[in-house]
């Protein structure tokens, strides 16, 4: 059976939305509706229009036998930009201040809906820089890899700082941990990440920058490079920066641990 | 300027599938198209129709002021079946054999699009149980959890081994690991459940269940009630269970180190 139009465009939506980043054939989708490809590219087109208009990302037609459809998702800068300075206020809350100037993101970071949010902000910058892998380190950084790997569609590869057995064999690394000034060791699974990977680092929070360093090193150490780093927020405080070339969606820009009220703002995603 | 039907149905299914479990005042679709309730309950139709043929899960339209639509993900039981027979014969390679009886998963639990079909499985089985948190324990939990609280649309909260200074004051509590026989600490952040919860336990991988019956009794700390246990794999050949009550979706039947052979096979979802 024929199926109409307005079927096909509810289903061609759902199929891009789980499928970013994938060139998809237009063959796949006239063979799945017993429909001719000149129909498909018409419900494309108005595909198109709608996540467009919306600012659901791109949707790029390519011609030709090895040609077909993909869905990059993206964000408009100013729905970006809105979005995280409600985030911003969200954050302002002295109950998140911890002792030593730390702020609990727990709850955000157990949120499906911010992390989609954010992990689409985040995929948006990297949509054409052909990143193959999104690195993280235990436990925190998890949720908001995730949720990036998810938007570009690729793997994320966990560093740890205590090994597994579940792990096999591993790369071990030493590396400087500002905040503490102290060497401390970071291994990642040996099979988790191929040679002449393009890696994205994300992380949730930045205070000097060491374990990004050393996240750097362990890429390094794969025969892979770091594409860009990126972290849900930073500690602006801290002058001690011991990393560049990263961007944040926070800046916390101050604390005040004993009347217990921080300044937070945009971070250097929107400079 | 109104808008198109065709521009509605990919609009409003995008807008379901990011807001899973929400319901949403049929008010909200008319006055962001300009257009008549009537028409909206028509999109509706179309788009309920496709995705319950397709299988995506379920469109509700509930009457009165205080009604609205709501989509619940699902998949069809068949589909899921399928889905993770596949599965286990891509776990079926002896490079996963680690020692003592361990199973490399990480690729695994790092490939989003694998993620999010064991999240929507998973969530199918308690899409109507009101779950409104779903618990792991780092670090491996957390992508398996983080793809079933993304279907349900609720926050998930991590279980550590160690305390960290970022969760700030935390829920300690003692158990006994099955497959080491040692007693073990886990802990909590006290404000990161509310009392009254009602928790999907979700790990990645169960050998005697000590792990699973220790995050049990912080639910209990909580005041909260544990609705259900899934893990993503269990080893079915450990016969010392000390949890009851969960299901799998993989059972690893058998392994040989010798011959570095397993035999994995559908867990007891399907049963």
């Amino acid at each position: 059976m024929k199926i109409k139009r307005s079927d096909r465009l509810v289903d061609i939506t759902y199929y891009l939305l789980n499928h970013p980043h994938k060139l998809i054939s237009l063959t796949y989708f006239a063979q799945k509706y017993k429909s001719a490809k000149s129909s498909i590219s018409e419900d494309l087109t108005i595909i198109k229009r709608t996540f467009e208009t919306n600012g659901f990302g791109f949707i790029d037609t390519l011609p030709g036998a090895a040609g077909g459809v993909r869905f990059t998702p993206s964000i408009p800068a100013d729905e970006a930009k809105v979005y995280v300075e409600d985030l911003c206020a969200y954050m302002t809350s002295k109950e998140r201040l911890l002792p030593g100037g730390y702020v609990y993101l727990s709850d955000i970071l157990g949120d499906p809906e911010i992390l989609q949010q954010a992990g689409r902000i985040i995929a948006a910058e990297y949509k054409d820089k052909n990143v193959t892998a999104v690195m993280t380190i235990a436990t925190k950084g998890v949720p908001i890899a995730q949720a990036v790997a998810n938007y570009l569609n690729i793997p994320f590869v966990i560093v740890r700082r205590d090994s597994k057995i579940t792990e096999g064999s591993t790369v071990s690394i030493n590396y400087v941990s500002g905040s503490s000034d102290r060497i401390e060791k970071m291994e990642l699974s040996k099979r988790s990440l191929p040679s002449g990977s393009r890696v994205l680092i994300v992380d949730d929070f930045m205070k000097g920058g060491g374990t990004v360093n050393g996240m750097r090193s362990m890429v390094e150490e794969f025969d892979s490079e770091t594409v860009g780093v990126t972290v849900f927020a930073e500690a602006a405080y801290t002058d001690n920066k011991e990393t560049e070339d990263y961007t944040s969606l926070i800046r916390v820009n101050g604390i005040d641990l004993r009347n217990r009220t921080m300044e937070v703002g945009l971070g250097s995603y929107f400079d």
